[in-house]
């Protein structure tokens, strides 16, 4: 079995238990981001698709299990090493389109507009899941072709949140929010869509147009605001 | 001498005529949007370059004049019928690069950080003109290539404005204003430059990764905030 890449903690966990530890010796009051129960952690999506065991199978072959490239922030969830190459419905290709796991019950590929220029169509923006109507494409693996019928979608932008997470903000499951982004060229954007589960950990996805439109990087600072 | 494409005027520019005509017919004071001296005009600026004649001349020849392919909003300025391919400092190469007219006194290229990333190196974001210290790269045409020694950046979001419109929006050059665009998507900027003169028409330029973080279309509404 082979070993997977353990990433180090997301520098603003890190900053989070600091900030607590400083305010709690000095004896102070915690300002209001510090006294969160949870760190604001703001992650980049790059173009990835979430796929069925059914669809996995197909590509790289009968019995196959995705292997761990990465853990990601949210438990259990990881980048693979399987990546595929998607050919558009213009017949146009994204090589090294990385895997999403664990499997699925749907076959779903998550792309930015940059991504959808590229191909030739105009992608349509959606919730996670929610793919009836949407255009399909074809999967190619080492080990043959899968066809998804539909799925290819730009996924809205969305912050995850444990229950004591959407207390503390006073939002509730798909209401919206907004996340400021500071720096040299910040942004603020609207429409974040709330999450919650008891299984998730405070975390905002956006993707890639959105992170290079800001420059995201680790030491940008972030703000969620009802 | 061939015949530039005409663009129709925009559609920003239409919606703030019929407005003003609306409400004077229904005997109405304006909205102050309405009100403004000039319609707001937000474009989205794919990667481009500007360059001076001696470098026209070596990439396509001795005598060579830009042609237009097409007139921009700003008075005067267009994009040209030439592109070139650029060859950044990692051997990566963007094809198609557009040549803005007229010719200037200084070669810079301008980029979307998701260029950069393709081209493996990270774009300086800098205010246009101020190319100091910037990695250059190289340009090829059908005559010639050009060795830029420095110029290639990522303009920081900007809107050129006239003496009218700083006055009412009660700015001056080199302040920062923001812009909130809104849809299914919506952003808003901050820290966009003013650029004042009096050959300007009111514009915003964004760059393709922030028009696609907003899916940036002609009928989504902008609003320019101090």
């Amino acid at each position: 079995m082979s070993v997977a890449q353990q990433s180090p903690p997301h520098r603003a966990v890190v900053e989070h238990l600091v900030r607590q530890a400083v305010y709690a010796r000095l004896g102070k009051s915690l300002p209001r981001a510090a006294a969160a129960p949870s760190p604001l952690v703001v992650n980049v999506s790059a173009r990835h698709c979430h796929l069925t065991q059914e669809a996995v199978e197909s590509l790289f072959g009968k019995g196959r299990q995705l292997q761990v490239h990465k853990w990601l922030y949210q438990e259990g969830q990881f980048a693979a090493k399987e990546a595929v190459t998607l050919i558009g419905p213009r017949s146009r290709v994204i090589s090294n389109l990385r895997i999403l796991g664990p499997c699925r019950s749907l076959n779903q590929v998550e792309l930015a507009y940059t991504d959808g220029i590229a191909l030739g169509f105009e992608l349509p923006h959606r919730i996670s899941g929610d793919i009836q109507g949407t255009l399909g494409c074809m999967l190619m693996g080492p080990a043959g072709f899968f066809e998804m019928q539909q799925g290819v979608i730009r996924a809205m932008r969305h912050v995850h949140m444990h229950l004591t997470d959407a207390e503390f903000y006073g939002v509730k499951a798909g209401e919206a929010m907004k996340l400021r982004i500071g720096g040299p060229c910040g942004i603020t954007l609207d429409k974040l869509l709330v999450r919650v589960d008891k299984s998730f950990k405070l975390e905002v996805h956006i993707d890639t147009d959105e992170g290079n439109a800001c420059n995201l990087q680790p030491d940008t600072p972030c703000e969620l605001l009802k």
